[in-house]
């Protein structure tokens, strides 16, 4: 998974992904030869030349820092030059830190030596977080770049998402310096990234995940990837790492993407787009992985793309374009940022459900009701068991119980919280399921029936999703430890069973995807 | 709202709501003969009959009862017997309490003295819990009819909905005990009622609103009830009422619904419905009321039909059918129980947007364009402001910030809160503008800013609708302390602007669900 590479083609491509106003039944003509021609061009041979190789090493020095400059530093714990280094320190990074201002006339930032400049730093820098306004920043990355400085993230706003002819200036200026340095650039305009494995995270305002997951995300919105790694640390720990790609000036969408196809750390690749700045490149990309990929896409009404444009100065394109493109490329769309996450989650669990048949086994009745018809909905099933299982449930089940699908085991399972468990290893051993919902109770015996399934997940392999029906806010400790423990093990699990029915039919077609590029590998 | 009343009709009513697999073109023709018919009849002397009043005060003692007895109670904290005492002292209902049980030999539960029988309680008794298993059902029903008890709700499960023709019987016995005794039985297999204005709450697993608030539910799951009833707690205190009505041996969906009709406590009905008994009567409870409606039907789908039948021994219809059914009578559909409360929430304010003209104001970029997209998507428009708010709002924003719509304030909003207050106020007064989506920052300001909000919304009249961008369930206080403000003060809000603007989409289709109900009896 993820070994094949393509190469990295200019951002200049002619192959123009989404087009003007008013011609998507040409450009979907173009689109469609545009594959075609792809189908020929990326044949196995191809693919396997390793061109990527030097965006990842160019890369790692962002995402895998040994030592930081943080530019514009500051001993003011009110001012962002403080908190980069806040950050640091919280996070456990465990590399050198350099805070960089003449200001601070060699005063230390929580322990940290300062110097006047980066040419005063006393060792190579790998990554330098540039906490200066827009003005600053040319000179300031001209400086970096100089200094041999690998990887820089420009934070300021104040670009081409507002300054018009003057901001898209200095943008090709960055990306000229990075051309010519070598030097990585993230953004302007945006708020850097997130490494969980090594404790790197420059985000300003967010609740940061204490334990690393398999999920990376790439996002054009700074503020969309702090609301999504605040819901991992609420619900259950995914994130491997984040990157909020800003303008783009130098570094794109394109070359996160890349990464971590490559990234052995990243199982689940999820987006939120704006606009792809080079459609052709981001095509070849999504169709050599067989890692999930998960995309919200903004901008796509008329209003929504001028709202991207002021945003971050992005032109987004037609929709109908953009749906065929996600169809045939395997990008599993959501439809809204929670079910981005809600969807990243699903698919960060290595089981894969070899057909549609979902069992639903639960003690509230209501909730299972409303798992069989959101199932029937998205095209899952939820079949009838063998007559073996349901004379097997009938014996362990009160007479008032229902042990066809869904196993509605009633309130008695109050009483005996066990019998959870004998029921789930009866229907995952069910040749007509090929993966299972469960219904905990609402507020008791979370934490026991977690662990339960956590058991049978290993023993059956077949994708287990848990549906709770109480909500996350509401103050139940034991909710909130069994989220956690359900992340650790990588079982999905979700607020109301219509969720997990969604995570499902993700799993399923993910599974449709994987084997469908496997099958054109080996064409 | 809500002062014209329906006659009631019987439960045998020839009009048939549902009809049998393979005829809903049929259906749908006999339906729409029948609304025409409706039109007819239901003009505005007949409606205006107040043939509703018998049962209003019928089903008050249920709700309001001067005088609880639990049947079957115990003082062995670990029974139900026990629990419906607790949750009446928990909830500091102030009524009398009798705990009857002959094994408790005249012991006391939690300070409430206990009789051996119904007929040795010293008054008359509004209201029965009865928490004996289904085989001693019918005699205890018996005994509360000839002591003159006024309310009874059967909890136990084992009836139609899993014991077949003998369970239909023992409901059938159940209705004409009711019919004849004129006492109102709840149930069975349910988990009875809620009214957070007296303290009265029968549920077993759930976490209880401290406030109660303008939302009545109805609910044919007593599980779902618990759910909504503890979603509630998270969200903000929405609840007025709650019924989970099981088998409907004798008092059905219908007759709730008219008692939350005429209910001044009750803003907004809410509905978790698997099948309706009375389609006729339904129909005509739901014209006559210009109070907020919304469903989530269960058993739209085949395998859903059959999970409802195990679930509460209900026949669900053809969803086609129901749909129409929706759009007729002004029902506000939900896709899953989570859309069920957050539009009830929405409902519950009482200003109606003029038209579907939104305007976003913002901090956070990305949110905003997601919300731009939601709004259009669903048929709301995010237009310009008029050029004097524009001039108005850039003479208060940075260089950088954008003035037009969404106003995006920048994260500049952190450094000077209080601008959200100037933006919103220049925002709420542009004639352009209908309602308004208010994003604040992720993490900070939450308290501030939500205040700001209940002033303005004061002042101007016009919906405002709060999209928080972290979730309720990661430990931030002051953003549950704001939430309860907010539902204080009925301004909706939600986790992510994508629900925001569905909760204004269904605001401005109950503004025109009541225009037209209106016309209709002005015509």
């Amino acid at each position: 998974m993820g070994s094949r590479r393509v190469s990295k083609l200019s951002n200049n491509s002619c192959f123009k992904l989404y087009p003007s106003q008013g011609e998507p039944a040409k450009a979907l003509s173009i689109l469609l030869r545009g594959l075609a021609k792809l189908k020929v061009t990326l044949n196995r041979e191809l693919i396997q030349l390793k061109l990527g190789e030097d965006l990842v090493s160019k890369l790692k020095p962002l995402f895998y820092p040994n030592s930081i400059a943080v530019i514009g530093a500051s001993d003011n714990p009110t001012k962002l030059g403080y908190r980069y280094v806040k950050n640091l320190v919280e996070g456990g990074y465990k590399g050198r830190v350099y805070p960089v201002n003449p200001k601070l006339a060699g005063r230390e930032v929580l322990g940290f030596k300062s110097y006047p400049s980066i040419f005063d730093v006393p060792e190579e820098v790998d990554l330098a977080l540039i906490a200066v306004g827009a003005r600053l920043t040319l000179n300031v990355l001209k400086d970096c770049a100089s200094r041999g400085v690998k990887a820089a993230i420009v934070f300021a706003s104040g670009f081409a998402e507002s300054m018009g002819e003057e901001g898209r200036k200095m943008e090709l200026e960055m990306r000229r310096i990075s051309e010519e340095s070598g030097m990585v650039i993230v953004g302007p305009n945006c708020l850097g990234i997130v490494n969980l494995a090594v404790g790197l995270n420059t985000l300003v305002e967010a609740v940061i995940p204490k334990e690393p997951g398999r999920i990376s995300f790439i996002s054009h919105s700074g503020s969309l990837m702090e609301t999504f790694l605040t819901t991992s640390s609420e619900r259950g720990f995914y994130i491997s790492k984040a990157v909020s790609s800003g303008n783009e000036a130098a570094t794109t969408l394109n070359d996160y993407l890349e990464y971590f196809i490559e990234d052995p750390e990243t199982g689940v690749i999820a987006m939120y787009i704006e606009a792809i700045k080079d459609g052709r490149r981001f095509m070849e990309l999504c169709r050599s992985t067989t890692k999930p990929l998960v995309a919200l896409k903004a901008g796509r009404t008329e209003a929504g793309k001028t709202a991207a444009k002021s945003h971050t100065a992005s032109l987004a394109g037609s929709v109908e374009v953009w749906n065929g493109v996600c169809k045939q490329l395997g990008i599993i769309q959501a439809r809204s940022l929670e079910e981005l996450y809600d969807l990243s989650m699903a698919l960060a669990c290595p089981l894969r459900p070899s057909g549609n048949r979902v069992a639903i086994i639960t003690a509230p009745g209501g909730p299972a009701v409303l798992a069989t018809d959101a199932c029937e909905e998205l095209g899952l099933r939820v079949p009838r068991l063998t007559d073996d299982s349901i004379s097997k449930l009938r014996s362990m089940l009160p007479p008032f119980a229902s042990p066809i699908n869904p196993v509605d085991i009633s309130a008695s399972a109050l009483e005996d919280i066990d019998v959870y468990e004998r029921v789930l290893r009866v229907v995952a051993s069910d040749p007509n399921v090929d993966s299972i919902i469960v219904i905990p109770p609402l507020i008791e015996y979370l934490m026991r029936v977690s662990k339960i399934v956590v058991n049978i997940v290993e023993e059956c392999q077949k994708p287990i999703v848990v549906a709770w029906t109480i909500p996350f806010g509401v103050g139940v400790s034991e909710l909130l430890e069994a989220v956690k423990l359900l992340g650790r093990k990588l079982v999905p699990n979700y607020f109301m069973p219509e969720r997990a029915a969604r995570a499902l039919a993700a799993l399923l077609l993910q599974s449709r995807i994987e084997e469908r590029k496997k099958r054109a590998r080996g064409s």
